[in-house]
């Protein structure tokens, strides 16, 4: 399979994006949403980058790498607000962000 | 877990959106790109459809279960287009987009 | 230009994403964002609607009426949450919304 | 409205992912697509970048900037393969990549 140098890493991205999506839907049906706004933009930023990742490493494109590099910054961003919460979703999308954070700068290196 | 009901359809769109990027991207690399035409034009539209599926069911959407109607039979099309060619990654994809399609239609019942 | 057909829906599809983000991105610095909350989630789901819808008429795709039929009722009920609110970014969307549910309709037809 | 400062770049990128999308299809339907394989990978690359820098404006991102810094270079790409086709949809697809990627620079200032 041609994409086998970046399977970890397009697995990565795809599992942050669900932890993602479904920490902003979480967040949002929190009591107190307005302490969670910051988690659900960042949330948003890092599903589509994680998507998008993704996409671009499984078509090799030409722009993965420096893809990749920009998505673990936001990958990040988003796991360190998410570590400031103590719900269970933004625990597990901190995790995500993490393990995605390090499998992009792999690939970007 | 929020979206355990979702989990193994969303895993099946991820798995069927790598698979579609893979093939469309290994359709342009090959001789007779003529051939492949309509492969790559249905993996474009079936790898979106994917994405998107599982990041409306990860924010468990009010329109998750109508989305995954219509994705399947994006997978049934682009499966069936891409199980009329030998290549290695037509085979993987057909098989990713006939599961996913079997995903789909369960969350949509 | 192969997409004419197309055209004014393609537009009012772009114009309604932009709406949904800004609306989405303003709910979440608004005072009392839990009333939002609803509001934000629709916002999503639209705008990544929108900009699908848009991506598969310009890609002239065999699926891109049945998006198209499901994008309208999407934008229906995210015009329909905005014009609960007077925020001027929720206004703005519900109109964006409703232009573009009709021009779905119309190429759903 | 909020993203003022960023309409005409949002606008640019709207009209940039249209083109590139029209032009990977119309390639596709191209009596020798192999001569126009590449075209439609960046097409493919450079349509995702801008829908998703369009949306990043609109949210207002933190990585907007940085975003669209990494979007010109795929619209100059694209607009320079682009430009080595005689194709309607290729020499309109290179106008709107150009105006994208003076735009996305301007904004990464």
């Amino acid at each position: 399979m041609m994409t086998a140098q970046y399977d970890s890493c397009i697995q990565a991205c795809s599992n942050c994006a669900v932890a993602c999506d479904t920490c902003a839907a979480s967040c949002l049906r929190e009591d107190d949403v307005k302490m969670m706004a910051r988690c659900v933009q960042l949330d948003m930023d890092c599903a589509d980058m994680c998507r998008m990742a993704a996409a671009l490493m499984a078509r090799q494109s030409d722009f993965a790498k420096q893809f990749c590099a920009l998505c673990a910054q936001v990958c990040r961003a988003c796991g360190e607000e998410c570590g400031k919460h103590d719900a269970d979703h933004c625990r597990k999308c901190a995790q995500a962000c993490l393990a995605c954070a390090q499998e992009c700068e792999r690939m970007a290196a």
